[in-house]
């Protein structure tokens, strides 16, 4: 790895910022600056003082993403602060740009206080026709996504949550289908309850998965503790372990079909994978280690392995699933993304490959596969517009 | 007017915004996103986090501006929200780009109170390498500019107060050459006393005008009315109309060498400008209609007239100064723009006419003049290092 950091950190120094912000209209006379500034430009002006509305026909927000961090959960850093964050954010940027066509602008905010970003993201809003949350720690993220849900009239996302949750599903649909397994049979285990694992769960749950354990750094998650819990642990409560069992997670995976971890490196022993279900799935997304060596996972038997890396099979990658999602939310100019849209992204994102192609090793799509973005891209404007949270 | 406020509305249209962001870095294969996303980028995160400062040399930050605005005092149109003031932000985006080569993105603010205002800007600092406010109405535009000013470590601007000054003084400084006067013996009449106007008064203080007087809605300003001002008119109230006089504007044109419009159309008259001292200046910056029609100036006798028109010479255009400025202060990473620095600005514009150029219609550098900006950057760049704001 040191090899890679120091040629990441030589490219960012030498890029000088990895993105830059470019002109989309001629600026070369008089009559370009009388057009794009004044005195042309106060007409759009007027026009929108007229009808709110018009503010995505006549400017960027059409097209636009604030991709805000509070640099409080960055990658495997933690709490780094926003000037750190930035590569992130930039990076992220980028990712939008590149797959999803996107003109998004990182803003790293000098605050933790989640009210204090639920109101500054709001008041940035009329700029931009879209808000990407990132690297904002749990359960925090959880609260300052669904206020601003609530309360803004443009999609808000925080990709942490639910962009590995959208690639996740959509993996798990094309695993069952390899091992010929029904979503409604299977027990699944989730290791880490955070911002990926919450929304996991939520979305497993939703699919129809009727025995999930979430097991966190407390051990299992029960009802029985409840009020023991954050508001976001209890509602994870309420969809997990019905039977409220007390036990380990070695105990828990006898039972699995499916591990899922969003959690630390290493923590999934052969044992337990040997203890699995037939044809054990493995999702094992802890970075740049996972919970179990892709090497490991196979010799005791894992029937489909996926993890965050990009040199094994079936890579987990949260780029699978933003860059498209917020091309369809753009496109229909929706107000809000919705549950149903984040489970039409992951079952058209499954539904890439094909079924010449699926395989043990190829559940998700390449990361790279130019297919990606267009087809959940539309798959989400359509399910907009089902929902009527569509501008158009 | 008509056809170009139709034109620049289909091209608005057309465009679909009027800047894009786009990459700096090659994002093709695999290598490329563990270079500048995961893992590589923990690496620049990693040496923000040891140094903050780092931030400069690992990210966007060294070149880009945020633009940020309220919609309370956009144009002429007035306080006409933040989503009808974007076109004009965007606007002022893409000059940034082509005259200052910086990346610039508008912010557009839905709320109107100046704490909160000084708190969302302070919140987005670290983005950013600067801050330039635009479209905010006075008096708080100077409380909130202040203020950040006090409270961040980078450039704060407001370019409706300090930009058409700088152009102003600039054009002074020539206009003063044509026509053979000192600036320790001239008497100056401002007109409109509000964002342009104030910083007016002060930057003209500054350079050693004796005599000014300050007019708005209200009359002229004398300190006898100290109390019932607001602070921005107190201050000005100390440095203009040293006898307390109270006379209307006609009358203070008796007595006038110069007269500074950022006004109303129409307020000047003729006879006003017989009434001035010989070869009168007059820079009347009302727009689209400046406070007297530039062929009513000529007739009655002004010598060197400046409007805020392409169309007519002289033209007095904020595009002059704000991309050299921030262009300084960002390749220095100033930590604040000072009153130095904007003098340096306004002398290095005039410098730019040359001896050879200078005359009556060519006071002020023509508004595509590739020149201006690199000469202006220097200047600014060079007062930041002496007045140690700079941090290299």
């Amino acid at each position: 790895m040191g090899d890679i950091y120091q040629e990441a950190l030589k490219l960012h120094e030498e890029a000088k910022g990895k993105l830059s912000v470019e002109l989309k209209v001629s600026l070369e006379n008089e009559h370009d600056l009388s057009l794009t500034y004044t005195p042309g430009v106060a007409q759009p002006c007027r026009e929108i003082a007229a009808n709110k509305e018009n503010v995505y026909k006549y400017t960027w927000k059409q097209n636009s993403v604030a991709v805000v961090s509070d640099g409080t959960a960055v990658l495997g850093l933690g709490d780094i602060g926003p000037e750190a964050a930035m590569p992130v954010m930039e990076g992220k940027a980028i990712l939008f740009k590149k797959f999803g066509n996107i003109d998004a602008v990182p803003i790293c905010l000098d605050t933790k206080d989640p009210q204090e970003i639920i109101q500054i993201v709001k008041a940035i809003a009329p700029t931009f026709g879209g808000i990407n949350l990132e690297d904002i720690s749990a359960p925090r993220c959880v609260e300052i996504e669904r206020t601003l849900i609530n309360e803004l009239d443009i999609p808000v996302f925080h990709d942490d949550q639910h962009g590995t949750a959208i690639v996740v599903v959509a993996g798990l649909l094309n695993a069952l289908k390899v091992v010929h397994k029904k979503i409604e049979d299977i027990t699944v285990v989730v290791s880490g309850t955070g911002a990926a694992g919450s929304s996991i769960i939520k979305m497993i749950h939703a699919l129809g998965v009727k025995e999930i354990y979430g097991f966190n750094i407390n051990g299992i998650i029960t009802k029985e503790d409840y009020n023991q819990y954050d508001f976001l642990t209890q509602e994870l409560s309420e969809m997990t372990n019905s039977r409220l069992k007390r036990m380990t997670m070695k105990e828990a995976m006898n039972e699995a079909d499916v591990f899922i971890g969003v959690s630390a490196p290493g923590i999934l022993t052969k044992d337990m994978v040997r203890s699995m279900k037939r044809d054990p799935i493995v999702f094992a997304m802890a970075n740049p280690e996972p919970e179990i060596k892709y090497e490991d996972a196979i010799e005791a038997g894992v029937a489909v392995m996926g993890t965050g890396r990009s040199d094994y099979p079936n890579q987990i990658n949260n780029v699978l699933a933003f860059p498209g999602l917020f091309r369809g939310a753009l496109d229909v100019y929706a107000r809000k993304i919705t549950e149903k849209m984040l489970m039409a992204a992951a079952y058209s994102l499954a539904s890439i490959v094909t079924d010449e192609e699926l395989s043990a090793t190829h559940v998700i799509p390449h990361v790279l596969d130019p297919r990606v973005a267009k087809v959940v891209a539309k798959a989400v404007a359509k399910a907009a517009q089902e929902e009527k949270v569509a501008r158009k």
